[in-house]
């Protein structure tokens, strides 16, 4: 490989865009050699135009089987995350793909073993990994100075709810919400959960009761190093983009909170008014996005394991089933449980 | 009753101490006329004098019975509390009563139905209701201008655990210290659980294993009305008291943070240094536990409801037996459950 | 003396009701044995009475020449201070009294010439010493942690205007609201101002003009020790009391907040809402005011040297006629000119 | 013009550096055409050559008379500001400049006439006014819902002091640091300042004294209405760039604190530590140099007012020369005398 990385990016919709963009702009060893859509007309063939991408293609495999590229970014729909991995993999190329890599654990394992097969890289686009306030969180608990991990708490809350159509198919809130905040706890306490309960209400869109999904959860789990978690979501908090993280050790505590729009502070007789927290994750995880391209083209430009494996990309994946499992059969639910019956 | 509450204090411990000295120094129409504990010599009755406090007794019942008292503050052990309000009330004093009234809810109830035969007031001291930032945030909840509560959060964390001795017989972990955060859930709520999920681990001080108990604790659990909770606890931030509340509304968020020991903060090259919470509960509530107090006196003087009814002193009391039970047998326990195994 | 304080109090107003009040709720080692007030009936009685303060006078030398007395408290009119301290130290009084012990500076050599010969302690009661943010400001400047001061800042603001009635006798701002600031200055750079640039406007009650006072002024100025500093006043801050005091040193900057009503933040779709600054300065300064009570109690008792020490006196009244010297002829004024003139 | 800005770029410095490559990253509709170096070799012609700026010149005048260029960025020395502005708007070129234009007002003025006679538009870089925080605060007060403008504070500090031979050819704090914040002051109060007082101290480098500089300074002011400023400087604030604001007005105040690090806070048994401030303006000021490029091109191309005019470049040059002269003088200096000495 040369000096610098030549990617083939599958998928152009808007985190698709999002990763051209970045590697465009601030991935000085990377460059978008290829892409492709099945929609590359139009607007999505003037984007790759401006970006001077000039191959351009409706078939995915014509990437995949380009010779002229050296790594996948995998940003199409999850559904074909798995055959893209695997087809990539067999193809020799190092692969950065977006979260989840599939809902079927079955289906994660084989794509993992073919990328081991091969010997190429592979990255999750676990994003949060690279904020800088939840890094933060996690390298104080990592670092050890604050002895073992007692307690981890993740609020999470979007904005605002999605439409219904976007919902029926998200594969429920645990799956397509949850999963990132899985991934968090996992990453700050650096142990597997062991065992989850998940409570849900339908709270803010009375719609989605007809297809079993909720839009308020809680849910507690168990590590194996005895800590103890829970996260909370929301599919709306009016007030933007929540997203705070916090770690209990046994000599202190962690905790990180949003960013905010500005730090201006107006004081007048009726109180004090402060800025709210950037509105969405195209907003709070900007430079995240950035920093997960560049830590990829390092891992793969320099031979270092990529920051965030398959393997991170498959327990988040459990943990949302028993969560499912959890919530809807009114138990808690071992991950051994959920692991034995997929694996 | 003249417009002056003459007050009958049992136990002078260390709370006891404290609710005669806010009577005298804070309470203008409050005045302690009459105090019992098994222990009334030396510091005791030098305490006692200090304040002006001439009738004091070894034995509760002469307080009890004494007709120059209109109303008892029961301070004595949890053991005593349902004995000593029965008999109070049958005197026709006014009561309030250190939490928990009782750890059997069948005496918690037995005790009520005197008050309420007795026509009595009864207020029980769950103090942190008077709390400044926890009022804060149940004021704006009750106000309803932020809609129906969806999710809250406690966390309530002591900064040191315990004696071995004293955690041995403090009817552990839920009954003793979760019980001041399941009455908060109810206060910022409105609502009454319905279900709890309980999750323990021993990670400060290994011998409590001997009895069962656990320092460290997510409860999660679903409310009435819909809304889910979650509480956290442990026994040692070694940063100090961490007493932090939330509830996630409709129409936006209410948080209280810790008040500090100050405002200010220190930045040098290492990094911006800021003061730690105000140490324990007798420095964070201080101004709550005179307010408790004046809110007692102006109820009974002025015939108004008690803001802390004797239903406040049983609700909390079914979830810390249903978050014993559910850590225990390692499953979600309904309230209903545990009213109906008590009733 | 015994190990009690005996303090004889002068003035019953608001500040001579606070520190009598404070006296008996708080200080375990004095008592108000007798105080002086020209309106000793009425209210005055009652609050003295329920206090149980009986001796009683509307004739402050029965106070000072009480054989009864340990220690005067000063709380009466301004006008008034040197005079009594100067009686009372000659009657052998230990003494702590309200800022500023007079306008004339020459008045107030003479009072700390007589304090000395008499050999009684002498507290002036810049309560704001005592304030815990402002206080740990102080402590860290003064640990020499952060090396030398560089420069000074306070921001001192009323939350809303006197009287003009008041203004108009209240000696001006300088003298009767930087007062306070320009002891503050002292206290947290360890040197004494050199020099002076006040610049003053009338901006919120256009009748001061009348009597040339400013109601919004800044004040420039230099230290011995090379540190500059600046303090801004405002007679309204609509949103309450702000009192904000930095030091920025060689090694690191040390800055104090305002205290809060609470500490709960409100995010909606608007905004973040928090807690206003504590309303003035009963509310902020509250503990203040009893811990300068504390202090000169043990001071007197255990035979230290007061906090707040005669010189802290008059100092201040040094500055705050540079300024008003320096706003009125609109150029820097030399503290060594105005010491020169009245010396 | 076409629909997009071709801009030339004289002087490939640090700062011509960052504008080339903000404009090739951020500015859809411009693009760096030309560009010229007195050193266009080595590192320069890699840079031009990695951002495809192919028209690559040493002498300054091949830019600024190039037919293909629509508007310059001058980013060159200090000295030749001035020049290249005549020279651009007289080749009909727009003009974004460097702060200052010159340090002569004289020169600035002359500049200034050039440009209008020429009927091009002129942007100075004071890239503050395009922070989201410094930019709350004016948007809050240029409002009006806070009525007018009492007191306006600035605070702005180096992280470290520059070294010496860069200090002695600067034109002196005032000139060279402080000019930032009195651009910042006219800004939010939205008035000229008639007076300033300058105190200066060398407290950080003994080394300034010999060419009569200071390090740490204060400058008050007075506004022609009414409203009275204070901003302080220190060379060096070892936890990093210290950049605050704060306008108090009539029904409220309005402050800007520093952006951070991260929003992560560590609680132990010795304190609770926080970020420190982002280091410098590179990492402060970040995306406000980008917005400024963004609003210069839509300001050339939609033909409006550009957001800081030539008149916002003289006049804080008028108000450092007032500041110098006041701390080497030792008085008050109107500004009136400083626009008489030199126009």
């Amino acid at each position: 490989m040369s000096n610098q990385l030549r990617i083939g990016l599958l998928g152009l919709g808007r985190i698709g865009k999002l990763h051209a963009a970045n590697i465009a702009a601030f991935a000085d060893k990377a460059v978008v050699a290829a892409a492709a859509d099945p929609l590359a007309d139009g607007d999505i063939a003037r984007f790759a135009d401006g970006l001077g991408i000039s191959d351009l293609s409706k078939d995915p495999y014509d990437v995949i089987n380009n010779p002229d590229v050296d790594a996948l970014f995998i940003c199409s729909s999850t559904a074909t995350h798995a055959e893209f991995i695997i087809a990539g993999a067999k193809a020799g190329k190092h692969i950065f793909c977006e979260k989840p890599i599939h809902t079927d654990p079955a289906k994660i394992r084989e794509a993992l073993d073919t990328v081991k097969e091969c010997g190429v890289k592979l990255q999750v686009g676990f994003v949060r990994r690279f904020d800088h306030n939840h890094k933060k969180v996690r390298d104080v608990v990592a670092s050890g100075r604050l002895g073992a991990p007692h307690t981890v708490k993740v609020t999470s809350r979007d904005p605002d709810i999605a439409p219904l159509s976007y919902l029926e198919t998200s594969g429920g809130i645990f799956m397509d919400m949850t999963i990132h905040d899985f991934d968090m706890v996992r990453y700050l306490v650096g142990s597997e959960a062991t065992e989850v309960t998940a409570y849900g209400s339908v709270l803010i869109n009375p719609e989605i009761k007809a297809f079993g999904d909720a839009d308020t959860v809680v849910v507690a789990m168990k590590f194996e190093n005895g800590a103890l978690g829970v996260i909370d979501n929301s599919r709306r908090a009016p007030y933007g983009y929540d997203q705070r993280t916090e770690v209990l050790c046994e000599k202190g505590c962690v905790r990180a909170e949003n960013d905010l729009n500005d730090t201006a502070t107006i004081s007048t007789v009726e109180g004090v008014e402060a800025a709210k927290p950037t509105w969405f994750f195209l907003e709070r995880y900007n430079q995240a996005f950035i920093d997960e391209t560049l830590a990829f083209t390092d891992a793969v430009l320099n031979d270092k394991d990529t920051p965030v494996t398959g393997e991170d990309g498959l327990q988040p994946v459990y943990m949302a089933l028993a969560a499912e499992k959890s919530m809807r059969e009114g138990r808690p639910v071992k991950l051994s449980e959920v692991k034995g019956e997929t694996e």
